[in-house]
């Protein structure tokens, strides 16, 4: 008897409705010879609710408090899930994270898991019981309530399907699984059967908000696999595996867009070392997050620079820019905030070489300029207009024969 | 320095802006010089509302996740709470009843408080923190959170302030203290600044409605000072002492009335030993609350039987007593479900002869009917129609000079 652990979002348990769903589908696992451990978010707009009021109170409530006032979202969702299951004649019991012993530092709002207790879970189950785990929160040692961060619950469930060697820990979603590109941009799109993690991890940091990256980071560091599913249909998802073998028959697997950058350039920079350093640390002090950043000669004393950050941080950015111009030499500054990022991820990259060249003919071939391109050891960016992106997508998409991937 | 444990209840607590106010008379404690902790209950509305949820997915609800989903709505409002005081400058600190070892007995719904340990809130009092506690809920030997029942709030507090060793327990309503009669009767009612904890109690039995009686027990148990205030508006109260000299200076505190009672009535009882055993077996099997009993003697061998029940179980006492009817012998049966049981209640009555004179001589000038009369150490209870309520009623208030008092 193999313990399997799901978890499921706020969406999927947003009405009474979808929770006594989310029961249907737990007691099918049951009734399959499994010991089930559900985590569950709050149910949908719970949350914004709590942190309205909140602010309402004060703009920027106290992180402690704040998550003692989150965490009451959680426990509304287990334990009505709880009562639909017992309704149907399942015993089932709810658990706040206190209590199975989910320890967490103290960095309220984004507090990081240290350990699980598994003996009052294992014991529940043990008794045939269902369990119910509250996701997103943790408990630190003084026994306060700390959360996880948005989207903390898919890390709760990766943590405890670890901590249970769970057998498989499965996130149900509003999707039915992870596609070769958005369905939306390309209606040719297929639902991927396996992906790897390294896939997927790019994938998350390339603009697809399938999983939260930490979840994904901390199923690779523990080797649980993992399985997206849809809560609202059947179907078996999209597994992601440990083993490239399985996957790695094409060079590329799927092609992503990532929204909203914004580019600056840097045309002529002299003594650019010196200069590089006061850029990358003024930024950094004003919490500007760096994604491209690509750098070439000029002359033998000049170089030309160029980086994205997201379209919200532009104009402060620029302001980082101008400023440091007053004082070192730089010939000329241009930008862009209008762009966006096309990848091609694939775990196959790694023994096929040309995939650059493949990616950069087909966009020149369709009339589509190419403002920087990047590179990373299963992905290749391209940056190109905010109007170009879903003819870039479906160009790519065909290209690497996405459209025909079983 | 001493410890203030100041309740509010839910209305007390039922907006941000009625929070923002409990915020604000908590300061003023604080600023006085005391050590505060809050005790609150859910805002008002939340509990309905999370009721509501477990009704629609099982009309019976397992207990104990109904007291998990419960326990909800006192979380929000102490973390509420909390960013309100910490917005105005005040250090304070929100702790569940589990965070303060408030232990309970596993009776889920309607726990009993077994032990609280202090040494939580005494740290972080001496901090200088004010401490926000959940009222209403408890956890027990294996940590499952337990409720302690509608109400329970006042019954959390006042326990809490018994282990604290408080100076006071206050509990904020929606009026301002206890008063000689219900102001909307009797427009002369005064507001009492001492009453006695056995006055308080025979009050709550005999229909008045400011405080849990459990809570009161537990005060009078562990000599625990009360005050009764409003959190709407200012003034000193109504403090209940132990003391009997301080208020014992007119036989009468208080004349309340009771709603809602029914009288049957048993003619002729031969056998009525043995009748009255099957009789009060068969409405205690049927868990109908009897009220008053009145027995007298018809003749050498039969009795004649008066006893009250709540007017929403009179058909099926009625029932019961005609089913009796069928095996014993009873010459009549009548009853009347239009009734209302008024009482005068003060603990200067044990020094006072006559009060049941006065009592009855002044109802039978003022021309009103009297069913049934029962004494209690400190109480005189009468029943009487419906109808008579406000007359009765104003015209004990002011045989007793309760108008007059200061």
């Amino acid at each position: 008897m193999a313990i399997i652990v799901q978890k499921f979002g706020g969406t999927s348990v947003g009405s009474l409705k979808r929770i006594e769903a989310v029961a249907e589908q737990i007691i099918k696992t049951k009734n399959q010879g499994h010991q089930v451990v559900a985590v569950l978010s709050a149910m949908s707009g719970d949350t914004n609710r709590l942190l309205n009021l909140a602010k309402q109170l004060d703009a920027n409530p106290s992180p402690r408090e704040l998550d003692m006032l989150l965490a009451s979202g959680e426990q509304v969702s287990i334990s009505l899930l709880a009562i639909a299951l017992i309704k149907r004649g399942y015993s089932a019991v709810s658990l706040l994270a206190a209590q199975i012993g989910l320890k967490t530092n103290n960095r309220f709002n984004k507090a990081r898991i240290l350990d699980i207790d598994t003996t009052r879970m294992l014991t529940e189950l043990q008794q045939g019981h269902i369990v119910i785990v509250a996701g997103f929160q943790g408990c630190d040692d003084e026994g306060n309530i700390t959360t996880l961060g948005r989207g903390g619950s898919d890390t709760s469930a990766v943590a405890i399907a670890t901590a249970l060697h769970a057998k498989e820990c499965q996130i149900y979603t509003d999707v039915d699984g992870v596609y070769t590109t958005d369905p939306r941009v390309d209606a040719t799109a297929k639902k991927l059967d396996h992906i790897t993690f390294d896939e997927m991890l790019e994938m998350a940091s390339a603009g697809a908000k399938v999983l939260q990256n930490r979840a994904v980071e901390y199923a690779g560091k523990h080797k649980m696999p993992l399985r997206v599913l849809s809560s609202f249909s059947d179907g078996s998802g999209t597994k992601i595996e440990f083993s490239e073998q399985s996957v790695a028959s094409h060079p590329v697997s799927a092609i992503t867009a990532h929204q909203d950058e914004a580019m600056l350039s840097l045309v002529g920079i002299a003594e650019h070392g010196r200069v590089i350093a006061m850029l990358f640390n003024e930024l950094a002090n004003a919490d500007i997050e760096v994604d491209m950043i690509v750098q070439t000669a000029l002359s033998a004393e000049k170089i030309n620079l160029n980086f994205t950050v997201h379209r919200n941080v532009y104009q402060q950015a620029q302001l980082i820019v101008a400023g440091l111009n007053n004082v070192v030499q730089i010939d000329a500054l241009s930008g862009n905030d209008r762009l966006v990022k096309i990848s091609a991820i694939g775990n196959g990259m790694r023994s096929h070489t040309g995939v650059a060249a493949s990616m950069l003919s087909a966009l020149y071939d369709a009339g589509i300029e190419v403002y920087l391109i990047s590179t990373a050891e299963i992905k290749i960016s391209v940056l190109v207009k905010q109007q170009d992106l879903t003819s870039a997508v479906q160009v790519l998409h065909t290209k690497f024969e996405l459209n025909a991937k079983k």
